[in-house]
Order: structure tokens, then C-alpha cells, then sequence
């Protein structure tokens, strides 16, 4: 079905307030998963809701937690996030990123044991339309090997980065792996392949097959041993910075995913750095040449970062929001 | 042959010395070269001295510039590198971005239009050699296309991050394309295949076959789409905070690679952050884990980020860096 955002993020927020959430936890919540739909980030949209609420009524959200200052210095702020909701630590903490960085040119939040942030690039969306380049990151769980192992031991770890522009902002919202596990089971039950390798089969071949994957758990880090590199140094960043709980830790909580986690929120403001018109050149001339390279596939636009975001949500708000049926009626008996 | 240490640092010094660089220029840059050659980047190391005497002799690389201060605030200081000596450049900014770190908890350095600074770990090393957690970046000219781009307009702007640790550091060093061009011309030369697609033929299918990468110059991002947005973020990132060249602005200036580039120094002192003994802890058991993963290939262990420079390094120190006999010929003639 289509749904217009304003009633989607209506029928979410009585479904959540109906499950323990405070009119701010609620409003909040409601806001960043229609969001997410509303960009075509479906996983991490109304999608999510169901496990979000799954994990409150196992307890491994604390709906009643608040968010903790524990150190403060120059342009720095470390919270302990008490396994409170991940989305509305995360949005607290961006918050007061772009304060920091109002005040200093940067600002930067540290922040441990907090739950999944759902979709990461919310938090850098908020940061962007009130005009700060963001760039933030979290630690996961296990789930990928390392570069030549076979067991998983490393998070897949998503970075995000953003800048701001006039009309669509560049937004990067990026995990290690090269699909993600949600990606690798849609495309076995649509009986496809992947369209590159994304992972082992279990006798250590390259396979695009994502049953094998499934089978053998041995997902790929996006660039093989770069991907595998970069996680192993966000994770450890992200925890030291924060005194938090590495993907090690996170394992031996073992409450789903993201449960105790540990995240970056970097603000810059771009006025202590440059012109508002030499920004404007640097950003416009740059898409300029990404959108006017020859495409390999005639018809096909070269897109810079976050336009294919940009585009779904003027589909959204045109056509309304992509929900799926079965989903729906999921969410609606919550 | 094999040279010892301080043997090929002298060498490297007097050839410099030779060829205009002062007292000063020529030990930063001689240590730098000799320590590259010494942890098995060869290609920044020794390798490199030819085309770094060749961009001097052709006035693209100024040995009277002086990096200038151009704005402070807060924790951060921008420079301007007045194309003055890439590598000498760095160690400045990267030593101010530690300064600044002991007095805030975080230092930041942005570079302005100076020149290739060689091997980007480098700075890095400075930094944990000191106790510090750093991150660098650096954008470069064209060298790659974009996502479904058929040409060259992106650069595979490397991102360096490091960990200090008793023993061996932790070091990423990782530039956005999966393979260099040195490389594949390396495996050309040797009629070897790469060991995963690297690119793209003429027709536009992806390959291994170094010699069809070379004629369509279509390199791949690591990741693919996902080092394609990488790249550009990190460029317009380092540009902006800079207020410097872009990837499209050194294509212009076109005075080789790295020349007229915009670069990031990140310092963190996490002795404001975590206590020594939680931070041993949480490095000790992240590394613990990589290292007793089930290896893919019996008898390969499974490595940190970091440890095959730390190897290479040991050799050289017990055996002597080995530098390629013709390189050496070519560089005692300069």
C-alpha cells in the first residue's frame, strides 16, 4: 500500500506510544522511522518496527533510561546511553554535536552502551538541514569474518557522512559489509543472485549465490580486505572514545543487534571554515562532473551520494510511502 | 640489495641535499622515504625518490614554501602548504594536530594546497609513536571513475587511521580503489592475473587481467559503489575543512599526482577519554580475537590491520630493507 507521511508517522506513533513510549520517545521514534520509509530505507523504517517492540517487551530496551553526561572537555561530550532507545539517543546526541560545534566550529559526542540507531544517516539528515557537515559511526555485533578467517568476530559497523546543499544534501550511509544480510535474503526469495560476489560458500569459493551465504555465514567485507580493516578501526575508535563496549563485548551482552553498542557524532560548522559561495562551488562543481561523466549504461544517470535518498522521497511525497501489506498488518496488532 | 637503516637513510639524505632540499627537509624526508621501505611500502618509499626529484626539477614542488596559519579556533588550525615538500608539510601539521590534542583531547589540522605526502600512514605512526589515536586524509587528482561512470573523476583519496599499543601499532592504510596502479602494473609486468577483479575492460566487464584495466583506465573502487562514495565525501570533506582544492580543482592545476592536494590530521589523546588500563583491555581483546579466528587457509594466520608493516619491519631490522637493485642505480645518479 501508499500512505501519505503524515499519517504514517500518526498510525506509528500511536502504535508506539500503545507500547510503553513517552509522547517524546514517541514523537521522535514515529518521525525517524516514516523517515526512513519515506527515503526508501524500508529495513530501517517501518520495517524495523516489529523487532523494536520485540525488544522493549524483552526487556533489552530501557524505555525509561536517560541519557547520561559522564565527561565533558573542549569540544567534547561522552554520555552514557543506559540501553535507552537507540533513535532517541542517537538524535539527543547529534543534538548536542551541532550545539558543540555551533559554539567551537566542531563538536563532538561519544556515546556507550546505547541500543540500534536503526537507520544511521537520520542522525547526519538532522545535522545537514541545519546547515553542519556530520560525519557519525556505531559498532555492531559480530556478524562478518575477518579478512581470512571463517568465523564471524567483526561488526559490520555503519559510517555515515553528510553536507549540506541547497536543495538535495550528499548523504553517504555506509556498512562494511557488501550487502547487507537483509539484502541476501531478499534476493534468495526473489530466487536471484546477487549482482557481485557477496560472501564464501561454505568450501571457501566466491559465491553471488545467497543461499550459499546464508549457509556457510561467511558475508563479505565490501572491498575484502579493506572493508575487513575499516571495521576493526571504527569499532575500536567508537570504544575507546566512549569507554564503551567493543563488538567483542556487545557478543557477550548478546541481546540482538546493536544492544550496548558505541557511537561517534561528529558536527562541523562549515562558517568557520569557508565562504557560504566557495562551499557552493566546491559541492556544485563536484556533482557537476559526477553527473556529467558518460555513463556505462546508456539511460542510466551517475548519481553522487544520497540522490537515489533524495529521489525516493520526492516519490514518497508525490505518490505517498511505500509500506508493505503483510508488514502492516504486522505492526497494526502491536 | 639489502641496506641498513640508518645506511639508506644517510644516502637518501645526501641525494637530497644534492638536489636543493635543506638540512632540515632532507632528514624529514630521508626518515620518512627509509621507514616506507623499511615497513614494505616500497612504492612510497625508496621507489618514489626519482619522481619526487623530477616534480622539483620542474618547479611543481616549491623547497622555499613555509606552511602558513590561516585561521585558528578552538582545537583547530588551517594551513596553507604553499606546495612547499608533501611529506615535510605533514609531519608539521600532524605534530600541530598532537599538540593540540595534549592541550583539548582532540587536535585538528587542515592542509591546504600542498603536495603528495608519499605514504599516508606515516603520520599516523607519529602520532600512536607518541601515544596518540589519529586519523588522516588526503584528497588526489582524478584517478578513478565513479560508480557507473565510464571516465576519471574521482580520486582514490587514501584514509589513514592508527591505535597506540604497547608493542605494534594498529594501522589502517587504505586508499579507495581495490588496487593501486602501481600494482597492476606490477602483476602486469609479472603476466599475472590480480587475485580479484580490479576493473573494468573496454567492453565494460569486470576483470582481473591487469593489461585490460591499464587500456580502458577504468580502475575499481573498493566496494565498488561504496568506495566510489567514500572518495567523494572524503574529498569535499578535506576541501571544505581546508578551504582548498578539490579532486576537480588538482585536475586543473595539473602538475602530477598529489600536487595542489587538501588534507585532514586528527589527533585524540585517549588518556581524556579512557583509563590505560580499559583501553589495553579493549585493543588486546579485539586483536585476541582476530588472531584465534579459524583461518581460511591452514597455516596463514589471520592479521590485524597494521600487522604485515610491523612484520616487514622486523625483517628489514634483522635482515636489511631490501631496495631493487635498478631503482638504486637510478637514484645514486641523481
Amino acid at each position: 500500500m501508499k500512505i501519505k507521511f503524515e499519517e504514517l508517522k500518526y498510525e506509528l506513533k500511536q502504535i508506539l506510544l500503545q507500547n510503553g513510549l513517552n509522547e517524546e520517545q514517541a514523537e521522535i521514534c514515529s518521525m525517524t522511522h516514516a523517515q526512513a520509509s519515506q527515503d526508501g530505507v524500508t529495513s530501517h523504517g517501518v520495517n524495523r518496527i516489529p523487532r523494536f517492540i520485540e525488544y522493549i517487551r524483552k526487556g533489552w530496551i530501557n524505555l525509561k533510561a536517560e541519557m547520561e553526561l559522564l565527561n565533558k572537555f573542549s569540544v567534547i561530550e561522552t554520555y552514557d546511553g543506559h540501553r535507552g532507545i537507540g533513535i532517541v539517543n542517537a538524535k539527543k546526541a547529534s543534538e548536542r554535536a551541532i550545539d558543540l560545534a555551533k559554539e567551537n566550529g566542531i563538536g563532538i559526542v561519544t556515546l556507550r552502551n546505547t541500543t540500534h540507531w536503526m537507520r544511521g544517516g537520520s542522525y547526519i539528515l538532522d545535522m545537514v538541514d541545519q546547515g553542519f557537515m556530520g560525519i557519525s559511526w556505531s559498532n555492531t555485533e559480530s556478524c562478518m569474518p575477518p579478512w581470512g578467517a571463517k568465523e564471524q568476530s567483526i561488526g559490520n559497523n555503519p559510517i555515515c557522512m553528510g553536507i549540506p546543499r541547497k536543495n538535495n544534501p550528499i548523504l553517504l550511509d555506509m556498512a562494511e559489509s557488501q550487502f547487507s544480510w537483509g539484502k541476501i535474503q531478499t534476493t534468495r526469495m526473489n530466487k536471484e543472485q546477487l549482482p557481485f560476489p557477496g560472501g564464501f560458500n561454505t568450501i571457501g569459493e566466491i559465491t553471488k549465490d545467497p543461499s550459499e551465504i546464508e549457509e556457510s555465514r561467511r558475508i563479505m567485507p565490501m572491498g575484502y580486505w579493506k572493508g575487513s580493516g575499516f571495521a576493526i578501526l571504527l569499532d575500536l575508535f567508537s570504544s575507546i572514545l566512549s569507554n564503551g563496549n567493543t563488538t567483542a563485548m556487545i557478543d557477550k551482552i548478546n541481546q540482538g543487534s546493536g544492544t550496548g553498542s558505541s557511537q561517534v557524532f561528529i558536527a562541523f560548522d562549515p562558517r568557520y571554515f569557508i565562504t557560504e559561495m566557495q562551499m557552493e562551488k566546491i559541492i556544485e562543481e563536484t556533482i557537476y562532473n559526477i553527473k556529467n561523466s558518460e555513463s556505462t549504461h546508456q539511460g542510466v544517470e551517475v548519481r553522487y551520494p544520497g540522490e537515489g535518498q533524495s529521489n525516493n522521497r520526492n516519490v514518497s511525497d508525490n505518490e505517498g510511502i511505500y509500506v508493505d501489506d503483510s508488514i502492516w498488518k504486522k505492526i497494526k496488532i502491536l
